[in-house]
């Protein structure tokens, strides 16, 4: 299709609008170009109509699972794959990197054709709506009008809410993992706190940092911030406990000397570093601040009403980013507000992460979820059967 | 006494203990010149029996109240002073500014008398059995050998700890606020990300900052972490909401924009930058990460059956800090080796702040705590009473 520039480059697929047509962000300026980096799983099915769209949260990208036995591991590794929850011998997946990210996608460490240098912050601010109107344009460049189902988990979960507002016939069902209508005023405040960590690293250099000494430290505070909300408290107790990584002397003559979580903590501050812009950091939290459906539709109930699709909540009893409070509090909204839903309460001592890491407890509530949604693949599946049980496939 | 150096300035006292006396820390080394600043309040009886020491938390100091109308308030205001709970007319109330402080005591912005400049990291780790060591010396000076009582929240509390095990015939009675017996994995944690925070602020410049820029924006990330750990969700959600400083449009023009809760963390990271020493901020949360009377005593066994005071404990029900689960912990421990423990748990919504800011939860249960302490100046007012009674005052 003429308005789209598509190229394909090992298992990445990327995807760029014509600049021609102006992209207009809910802050209502246009922006562009905008090239979108996704990647697919799966056969897309003759009538089109066997998609699921994955969104991933705060620092995913689009490798949401290995391509081949050959290929790294993705993020959701062991959801997404051959006869796995979301199987890919049934189902086309596609995991977008979301615009404003650092993976492929558009965002600030990008190229400015006006300036031939990285945007930097004069990328403008997006929010989630702006997220999901880009991630749209790849069903146009595939020519998918409808597909069974978005699936997403903490940011992610706030794009399939987004979703199923914006496009309310696009989908047939949502999957919401973990994600409430909006963020509480503790999480918009552990934002706020990691922002100014990134912002007043001098490397930061007012988000001109690219090919210079990156804002490391900001960018490893704000990570082991985000970690400490991504478990449980008896958690971290019974994996590191009070155990030191140095002797005791060692704590009488430096700050450098550190118990286990210490280490742990420095460990996962310096990996996102090396995988993660921090500009991205910050127009991300920032969408996440602003993400509530009230703003656009002026009231919960205008918003909601529109949903159309099937929606499966799950909570995560343990979860202290996104408290099982706030999760309970949205499953009465959407309900209140007529929407089809379907609540489940994962019991985990993992905390938020247990959507990433405990597939076991997900797999009988989405994969029924998935197998009860009136979808046109399953009418047409039951047809092939048919033909199969009557001897017509040879 | 000639191995003190006394000096008062105005309601702050100040004790300097004589060089010639080596004050030895825990670690092994020893260290001095040492001055510590403390406020009275009341008046010392002629037994010189009515003292209660009041041990205060990570940023407090020794102004713990007002000494008249036309003073400050103190950080325990409402605790502290005439007919109050800690009853300023009976007791001869004592708080000291601790070792490694910034407000008076010998910290590591004094000044090093070897090299005419601040000590910076050139001070000592401390702990809290040192800071309570150097506590142990006003009593000398006032030539106090038992009192009532030690009282002290958080920071305080673990101070309340040590000096229950270090000194177990010296008081009475110990009050310990919502302190457990030593820090959590998390609070560990939490404790690592703030030092870092300020230890890559370029200008900590390896602690010697004094004269110079402050490392303020360090040490505000650090302030906002720990505030988040004051308090609850639910009170942050009742007090801010998601109420916006700026105009929704600001949001999209700039990452300056903020939400209420943003702008009120901004502002009590700054306030602390006005009043506190980076420095002090590092070694306090080193000595509370250290703090584990299993180290010196080899178990708890050890360490708390040397107890012999009454023992108070309160642990706050809501306190995401230090969880009621851990001080639950304390009691059981504490019991099982033998220590008199009343323990009290305060319903609160307030979280960790509950003990600085909700008197009246802590009126009972203290002042019952306070009037069946079985202490010497007890014993003397009954005598005073009866002569009363019989007529015999005039």
């Amino acid at each position: 299709m003429s308005e789209f520039a598509y190229k394909k480059d090992g298992t990445k697929e990327y995807l760029t609008f014509s600049q021609n047509q102006s992209f207009l962000l809910e802050s209502g300026k246009t922006f562009g170009p905008i090239t979108i980096c996704f990647e697919t799983y799966g056969q897309l099915n003759a009538d089109r109509n066997n998609c699921i769209l994955i969104t991933h949260a705060l620092t995913g990208d689009s490798h949401v699972a290995s391509h081949d036995e050959l290929d790294v591991p993705g993020w959701w590794e062991d959801f997404v794959g051959p006869s796995k929850i979301f199987d890919t011998k049934k189902y086309f997946i596609v995991c977008s990197n979301i615009l404003g990210g650092c993976c492929g996608s558009t965002g600030p460490s990008s190229i400015n054709p006006e300036t031939n240098k990285p945007y930097g912050i004069n990328f403008p601010i997006i929010t989630v709506k702006d997220i999901v109107n880009a991630q749209r344009k790849i069903f146009d460049y595939f020519n998918i009008d409808h597909i069974p189902a978005v699936v997403g988990g903490s940011m992610g979960g706030l794009q399939s809410l987004q979703w199923s507002v914006s496009y309310p016939n696009f989908m047939d069902g949502i999957i919401n993992l973990a994600a409430p209508l909006n963020l509480s005023t503790e999480a918009v405040g552990i934002n706020h706190i990691m922002r100014k960590s990134i912002m007043w690293d001098p490397n930061w250099n007012n988000g001109d940092y690219y090919g210079l000494d990156l804002p490391a430290n900001g960018l490893s505070v704000a990570r082991m911030i985000a970690m400490l909300t991504y478990q449980t408290r008896d958690l971290m107790n019974k994996k590191f406990g009070r155990r030191t990584k140095s002797n005791i002397g060692d704590f009488f003559s430096s700050f450098d000397a550190e118990f286990e979580i210490d280490s742990y903590l420095s460990y996962q501050g310096e990996k996102l570093v090396q995988r993660f812009d921090a500009n991205s950091y910050l127009y991300f939290t920032r969408a996440m601040d602003l993400f509530d459906l009230r703003n656009e539709y002026g009231s919960y109930m205008k918003a909601l009403s529109r949903i159309h699709a099937k929606f499966l909540l799950v909570a995560i009893s343990s979860d202290t980013l996104f408290n099982i409070s706030e999760l309970r509090k949205a499953r009465d909204i959407l309900k209140l507000n007529g929407v089809n839903l379907e609540y489940v309460e994962i019991q985990s001592d993992y905390g938020h992460d247990s959507f990433l890491v405990e597939v076991d407890k997900y797999t009988n509530c989405i994969s029924n979820f998935l197998s009860e949604l009136n979808y046109a693949i399953n009418r047409e599946k039951s047809s092939e059967e048919f033909e199969y049980s009557t001897g017509n496939v040879q």
